[in-house]
């Protein structure tokens, strides 16, 4: 599969530009703190010292897993179908906090059990109503794999704007995240799975349980595009496409929690350079989250215990990205302001 | 001295009202974190099942403090009217940032030592340019601490809305707010006192033993509006008359980061319902604030290093209350989107 080039986006000269631009605002040295950080991130990505972010978009992937049909989640498939409804309709978390935030909303039925009628907003790349069982084999062919992860990168193309801001719907992701995670980082499941959308200590000792039996059953599933055909989702692999489409682009990306981020674990697995593009929104409540951000050296800007998906962590820190980047461009300098610096 | 009425806004009926549409709307139970614990908070401050925030209003107080002149602070006396005149001129991160949110702007001089040219936006409430050092006795007298706290309030009930986000500026004053947190839990001032603006290790001990002097030549200074008068500064005295009218009016209190929280526990002491009103924004990067928030029983919801104060922190926060609103008017519910609840 030929992916899209993603050099590095190091940048000494920029950085060193970046940083004298921030230690000379009329504010103590670093009293931003993370905002600092965040500043000279986007500036970086956006190449520029006076960063804009414009046309925010967040995409929506959604799928069914064969492995739900297992009880790995506290929720029915159908679930699935319904939310996507409700987020074209505007009353889910995602919908809200879009509107709130002036964020594009994109919704793709990437592999999800239902067939809708069209709607604005819903981009229907579907390649089957849900994937395998994977304990019982690859939940999907390389042949579907590569087609989500192609799906992914043409709808990002055809968005307008810097930023993505990717989410996800669907029963049994974090089953797949969490063997994603254990796979390609040569951990225990067991340390990668959590409750999901809300399991009891029983539905978490059959979820892991599930997991042993299908990463067993994928067992030779080893580079990133195997375990993500076997063990993952339609909706993962064509964020892996989406996310490898906006760094090859420069865009933003800012990614919410614990399935984006397998999402984004297997796009860095397949070029490392993407993570120079990624904000990390949030800590997120499922478990094996820490984990996840801790393999992919990341150190996200909320941890407000969110553990909903959609898209919605990174919609909430959304407003931090523009105010990085109104700081960068807005403030005055301790010259222009005539504010005296340090005694 | 006459304090405004702020009985307990406790309501266990609608408590209940509003954590029952928490979790009926479309997501998995408690699915949102904190960002529910906030939405329930401020529907139970407004009174509301559709709490509507409006108008919000940044508060800004300044004034110098006598106490600069022991070198407690990295910057001179004359940055505090320097930075007034950035405030209100748009070049301060607090500028920026209540510009990007669309939150009003005031900017007190509570105290500055300086005679500012009228501007709009600046409101001069002048108790003395700059307090006494503390260190030789009383920072203010009893009388100018009423009369700051009398002007808190008056400047509170002239502007409109329902928020309020208070900030601060005052060279010296993490010194003043270091001694109030001492005096107030009884603590050692070397564990509340931190680098402020950017002290090194050679002036964070001069500021220990010039706080420790103070606290010695104020030490009959025990109740709140004493320890106020005695070791607080103007500026801090005017937020607490500004906490406590906005407590009283039932507006949501953004607070932000160590000497704002200071003015909170001030006022806290002096009518404890006071924190039922308040959301708190940020755990600032000076040490003492954490151990301020712990005092206050207080989570804050941003965790991002901040150390400038003017309200900068409460300013990026503020989009998580309008978020934690949004959900509770705008999300639909399980029933009313045909989403099927948990199996």
């Amino acid at each position: 599969m030929l992916l899209p080039d993603i050099p590095s986006i190091a940048d000494p000269a920029l950085t060193t530009r970046l940083q004298a631009l921030l230690d000379n605002k009329t504010k103590p040295l670093g009293s931003l703190g993370r905002l600092e950080q965040l500043a000279l991130r986007i500036g970086l990505i956006l190449g520029s010292e006076a960063p804009v972010l414009h046309t925010p978009q967040m995409l929506v992937c959604a799928a069914d897993h064969g492995l739900a049909a297992r009880g790995v989640s506290a929720y029915p498939s159908d679930v699935t179908w319904q939310m996507v409804h409700n987020f074209v309709t505007g009353g889910a978390a995602v919908s809200v906090l879009a509107r709130q935030h002036g964020l594009g909303l994109t919704v793709v039925d990437c592999g999800v059990r239902h067939d809708f009628a069209p709607y604005p907003g819903l981009v229907v790349r579907k390649i089957a109503p849900g994937t395998q069982d994977a304990s019982r084999g690859p939940a999907m062919t390389a042949a579907q794999c590569e087609k989500a992860i192609a799906n992914g990168r043409e709808v990002v193309c055809l968005l307008p704007g810097n930023a993505l801001l990717p989410g996800e719907m669907g029963i049994g992701n974090t089953s797949a995240a969490a063997m994603l995670l254990a796979r390609l980082t040569d951990a225990d499941v067991a340390d990668c799975a959590g409750p999901g959308t809300g399991l009891d200590a029983q539905g978490m000792a059959r979820k892991v349980a599930v997991l042993r039996e299908a990463l067993a059953a994928n067992a030779d599933a080893r580079s990133p595009l195997e375990a993500l055909a076997a063990l993952g989702g339609f909706e993962i692999a064509t964020l892996v496409g989406a996310v490898l489409q906006a760094a090859h682009e420069r865009r933003v990306i800012v990614v919410d929690g614990f399935i984006t981020s397998a999402a984004v674990l297997v796009a860095a697995r397949l070029a490392p350079a993407v993570l120079e593009r990624c904000v990390f929104a949030h800590r997120s409540h499922e478990p094996g989250h820490a984990r996840m951000l801790a393999a992919l050296g990341a150190d996200p800007l909320l941890d407000l215990n969110l553990r909903l998906g959609e898209g919605s962590g990174a919609a909430l820190a959304w407003p931090l990205l523009v105010s990085a980047c109104a700081i960068l461009r807005e403030m005055a300098s301790f010259e222009t302001a005539g504010v005296s610096s340090s005694l």
